[in-house]
């Protein structure tokens, strides 16, 4: 995602900076973080994996030094997104070129919507990790290793069902789809087991991308691992005729899947255009799942740097939510501070009345329209804060940007809110466009007190409870609905010992609430829930305020037509 | 595949081997075959994929030195298979231990039949490569690419389906399907775009191995990427309405498809457990397609070595005969030596009356059952000679076979049949065990005499005429019988201008003819063609003798359920 569109021809593009960036060998690069040549599973010179047993050697490490935690998120976006990988990237840029040591970690893209709608995700302009092409294509085979995973549980478990059927497997109610890392409408819903006997056994079944399997959240939560096969084999993918949960563990697929995620549960260690180390690692859904990298990346990034600068998925009402209540909980780590993103454009988006026909009519909004808007800031800002953790808001700013647009926002926030506000210009200015907002990042990291930190809910208290808070807490709602058979599923959960597990919410993106068209801070509404079901595997319960849209499809034409390579390779329309 | 049933007790087991071996970097393991870091785009230590810029100094290099190309192919297999790779990577160890310079290129394990029935496919004992779980799995990603590359196409295609439908996709008449890495019957036939409008196009689809995508073919006969591309392009995917073919160019695929390609396209090489270089590229399936690597391998290995063993699938009747008409006709090579890998097994197998119900039966079978095995290799070499290449026959001793056994088999060759024969043991003690053999192929390339060497049919000659030649010459039928819509077809393929591609046979490999059941040489029966389609893409005509069944399954416990992995990464039951 980046701001290219606009600066085009103002700066050179992604693909060019890409292009001229003069990438250091990824060993000689890490060698001052604390990494050897024996401790790197390289691909390629700018690629490398960390081995196991240096992970073992960072984390023993990190536990006597400093540990400055700081999670970029942003406040509802447009549908064009506002910037927050590249505010992540440029963040961790400008803190280095202050004098710290900070180290970079974000989500590795699915190669899915690569093709559908044009855009890789590593950030963009002079804040961007490379090399970008692989980065956007196959990388090191994390998301190809996760598919291969994924098929593997659902062949073995169709071979069982089909031949004997000796756990007596519900046919009608198989949890686990099969997964592809493709934009496929047509897979969404499907039936499989046709053909006659030779074909397995006839069932209604379905693809989501691979993000959206389980086995990718398992992945960036696990520890290690070991933990990663125990929580593989507790994955539950199907129920029996008794309507008891039947893992992968009961179909013995617990080993050769491990197996097929032994050097993706390594993470990917590349470099930034400025040559700051970025963790680019595990990319699990923000709605379905938590939305943030690899838990194991966080820890090797503890290991080598003083400061951390990471990123969660959608809005903080989901993203910010989720890395602090199951992120920071399942891995026992304290945020030291939030950067906010916002831009002048997400602002007057929320600001107009009715939602826009195109973007120019946001870009002639002015002023007032960020006035209007400032509703959906300020319940981001006062959300973050009762965690306990200091807020900056970054503004992140795009060529068109009045100096008058970017001050009402920066005046707002330290004047009406109290809290630190920075414009950033790292997209056109890589590291010196970011000092202010770094500056404003130190302090606030310097001035924070992890023992004020805190989580929303007691992870004791009932599954309805912990819903009922993020709704009031988070996204502002007067209360729950429990619809369908939510509460009868609440009830299952709680038998089934699940009880204590954080709840991931389900939620659109697009507003606080559960309807996509409320912009701003909706009121008085109530959050209607309608599907709670585990990921015992993730070890976490998501609720679900709708269906949530797991498998993509691609538009009419796919942004993958205009995507070319020549005979020497040289790829054009990927960017 | 290997022969490790039989000599457990005798040897060390092919992963104690493999992990006893100290293996050289595999830029330093290059070096003096020509490559140097440069041209090496590294995949940890021990697995590179060479540049493209080295592959085309690579093939100028080769026009002006010795290029000596050893196939080895075998006779009717058993279910258990003879050990022709094991057969292919230990004369490549013997012909260097003999003071040659010989490279080996071998076709890449896929992942699908790795977790259906026991058995690696990267030789075995010590005649493997090595690292022999990276190869296993999922080695440098290139059956990933294929994946997802296939995927994009039936994505692409099914958008512009179900999205206005501009180019009058009959659906009917889809030939696209879907594929994965993976042994899932369950996937073989489906019915996909269900779930109302937002998904798709409702029709049957079906899902095929990768290694059976057409995509695959493609790979391991392009010459580079322009050729790659081009190739791609003409794929047909569906007919319109009208029953004009639809393209991969049509649904502008081609560019994205390609780029997805870029890595996989470059061969990959690793080492031998004795130290010799190794190609290990493509693996097309040996029965819709041609069986055997990558030519950009053959001729990248012609410029590093002087001779190039190579292998091609199933027995000589397909994998040989496809390498002479297909393969060393579209890559203009010319084979000097042919070792047909024969064993007591095979012979026995072929002798006895009755289909065995267990192995013991044949390996209580004696030299009586040998001897009235010998109809099936005769044919074998028999067929070979037509091409004009010497052929020695390799006997790959198992530890159980008596040395009259053996030396029945060799006595026979060379006193009835007068070609050079030679027993084999590189199983069990590597380059040692294959001196008599290496110097027989060694005096047959010497006195190979590359003008006698002739394809069997003219590519002119009607596509009838093509099929006859091989039933009748290769197979011994009496004649062919075009049964269903199969002479329609072949006036269609006359009429789209594909009348002078080269015919891929989809036969059986279990029997010289069609009948998987008639062991030895039937005579006096006739070829039955269902069906005949262009690959078009691939450059050749497939014609099916039955349905090809393309998506193999698993059995009720696969052989995954044995596999596993601990806590330090360390993997069992993988073999």
């Amino acid at each position: 995602m980046s701001n290219s569109d606009e600066v085009e021809d103002v700066v050179p593009t992604d693909y060019e900076i890409a292009q001229s960036t003069n990438m250091e060998q990824i060993w000689e690069l890490v060698e001052p973080w604390g990494l050897t040549l024996d401790d790197l599973q390289y691909f390629g010179e700018y690629t490398a994996k960390v081995k196991h047993h240096a992970i073992e050697r960072l984390r023993e490490e990190a536990e006597n030094k400093e540990k400055n935690l700081v999670l970029v998120t942003g406040m509802t976006p447009t549908p064009k997104g506002e910037g927050k990988t590249v505010t992540t990237v440029g963040l961790g840029q400008t803190l280095n070129h202050l004098g710290e040591d900070a180290m970079i970690a974000i989500r590795e893209p699915s190669l899915g919507p690569v093709f559908g709608v044009k855009g890789g995700a590593a950030g963009g302009g002079h804040s961007q990790v490379l090399p970008m092409e692989d980065i956007n294509l196959h990388f090191t085979g994390d998301l190809h290793a996760l598919t291969s995973a994924h098929n593997l549980i659902a062949a073995m478990l169709d071979a069982r069902l089909s031949q004997g059927n000796d756990l007596d497997i519900n046919v009608n109610d198989v949890e686990w789809e099969r997964a592809l890392d493709m934009n496929d409408r047509a897979l969404r819903k499907t039936v499989v087991g046709l053909g006659g006997s030779s074909g397995g056994t006839p069932r209604e079944d379905g693809f989501k991308l691979t993000a959206a399997s389980e086995l990718m959240a398992v992945l960036c939560l696990a520890s290690d691992l070991g933990d990663l096969k125990e929580r593989v084999g507790r994955i539950i993918v199907a129920f029996d005729t008794d309507g008891e949960p039947i893992t992968v563990d009961d179909i013995e697929a617990t080993g050769p899947v491990t197996m097929l995620l032994r050097d993706a549960m390594k993470p990917n260690v590349v470099q930034t255009v400025e040559g700051t180390p970025a963790f680019v690692h595990g990319g699990p859904f923000a709605n379905i799942a938590h939305g943030t990298n690899s838990l194991i990346a966080d820890k090797a990034a503890f290991g080598m740097g003083d400061y951390l600068v990471t990123e969660a998925g959608f809005g903080s009402d989901l993203g910010a939510e989720k890395f602090m209540n199951i992120v920071c909980r399942l891995g026992d780590m304290t945020p030291n501070a939030v950067v906010l993103v916002s831009s002048v454009r997400a602002l007057q988006y929320h600001g107009l009345e009715q939602w826009p026909v195109d973007y120019g009519e946001i870009d002639d909004a002015g002023v007032e329209a960020i006035r209007d808007g400032f509703e959906n800031l300020d319940r981001h800002v006062s959300n973050l804060l009762k965690f306990g953790v200091p807020v900056v808001v970054a503004v992140n700013r795009f060529p068109d940007d009045s100096d008058e647009e970017v001050q009402a926002i920066l005046d707002h926030c330290q004047d009406d809110l109290g809290v630190r506000a920075a414009e950033s210009q790292v997209f056109e200015h890589g590291s010196e466009g970011g000092e202010d907002l770094g500056e404003h990042v130190i302090d606030a990291v310097n001035e924070s007190d992890e023992e004020e930190f805190s989580y929303l809910y007691d992870i004791e208290a009932p599954i309805s409870e912990k819903i009922e808070r993020i709704a009031t807490e988070i996204y502002g709602a007067d209360g729950v609905k429990f619809t369908g058979g939510a509460l009868d599923d609440i009830e299952r959960m709680e038998e089934l010992g699940f009880d204590d597990f954080p709840v991931c919410m389900s939620k659109t993106f697009h507003s606080f609430s559960d309807d996509a068209s409320k912009k701003k801070a909706p009121k008085g509404w109530e959050l209607e829930i309608s599907e709670v079901y585990p990921s015992a595997g993730a070890g976490f319960i998501v609720a679900l305020t709708a269906d949530a849209l797991t498998m993509p499809g691609l538009p009419k034409r796919p942004a993958a037509a205009d995507m070319d390579i020549d005979e020497d390779g040289e790829i054009t329309g990927l960017f």
